[in-house]
């Protein structure tokens, strides 16, 4: 059982290593976007490959491990948890990859706005991915149930981004390109913080055994 | 052992139906959006909360499974890729429920145009669950290898869709509101595409044990 319980703990090392990169390409896709950079794009899509095959390495070695060894209670959730939150980590990988790629389309034209409320919505996002992930390293519920809450500040700043670019293509029909781009730039910065949220709920069940998904957030 | 397979059909049984409730809200969206119809809108939003709470019971179903037996090879697989398959039908039942939402949305205006390619989307991502489901059920790699490529076919429709509408906006501000509801309606068949993709794959990791994530389509 030793070499069980190492097992398991290389297995957490990775996951975190996994969310450490997804967190460093979300960040690096917004700065592509707001400075204007396509080092930094080409940067979000090396290490997209990263992250893609590290997603491979951690859900066949959490598959490898449910099949040697017998888990039971905690041990079972864990790595239950683990290949959940593997897939959301590649998913918002995948939303980086989205968001820069729209950035590189806003770069080659001018640009119709400065950027204050992304650049925003994009830091209470990170904010939840890092505290869902610090929540799973301490294994602490309740910092879990703060990153649902967080959801809704996300969800706000998404409806004013929406409403403002509305706005902008209805004045002015020459913006409508690049407004349609900042818009599904805001879709995905909320399908990132849905990841986050997937994330904590997760922690919350391997903590206390008990699935949240699906209750309002008061009811917690 | 004769429970334990009793138990694993059962859990396929119930994988079915909610794979049949999700194809049916899917189907239900696209009505709601076309016809205009506010009733079947209404069907949608009763019909996810089966969904949810379908997807909770396999959840537990599944992870019970694999805490009280110890499958192996095959019999771990399927359980590893029937949580898998539960999450993404879930999912897809939250975009009909997106869609729908932009439906009641769309309802509320004059028509900005007659829909003729997004129910033609909406077609093909079906037959892209429908076959992706069928694959499951019949332990049929290769049907499962044909969902990816039908990828290629809704991502072309979903171009043209929003090529069309972008031309709608700069033409005429009045429409950009209802453009941009549409757009959105794209992009989440788009995801359920998605959605449909991942289950094909993993079928084929069910039915041949290899992982065909990350790979190009042409390459299977």
């Amino acid at each position: 059982m030793r070499h069980f319980a190492l097992e398991l703990e290389d297995l957490h090392q990775r996951l975190l290593q996994m969310g450490g990169l997804v967190e460093s390409v979300i960040r690096k896709s917004i700065r592509a976007l707001v400075d204007r950079d396509t080092s930094v794009a080409e940067q979000v899509f090396q290490d997209e490959e990263r992250i893609n095959q590290l997603e491979m390495d951690i859900d066949s070695m959490g598959t490898r491990l449910l099949a040697l060894h017998q888990p039971v209670a905690r041990d079972l959730r864990f790595l239950t948890a683990a290949l959940k939150i593997n897939t959301d980590l590649e998913r918002m990988g995948d939303l980086a990859v989205n968001i820069t790629e729209r950035a590189l389309s806003l770069i080659s034209v001018p640009p119709i706005k400065p950027l204050i409320d992304i650049p925003k919505m994009a830091g209470a996002v990170e904010q939840m991915l890092l505290r869902s992930l610090g929540a799973f390293v301490s294994g602490d519920a309740d910092q879990a149930k703060l990153v649902l809450v967080s959801d809704d500040e996300v969800d706000a700043l998404r409806d004013s981004i929406y409403r403002e670019l509305v706005s902008f293509m209805q004045r002015d029909p020459t913006t409508v390109q690049s407004a349609v781009d900042l818009m599904f730039v805001a879709r995905d910065l909320e399908r990132i913080a849905d990841h986050a949220t997937n994330i904590a709920e997760d922690v919350v069940y391997l903590v206390q055994g008990v699935d949240i998904r699906h209750r309002a957030a008061e009811s917690l």
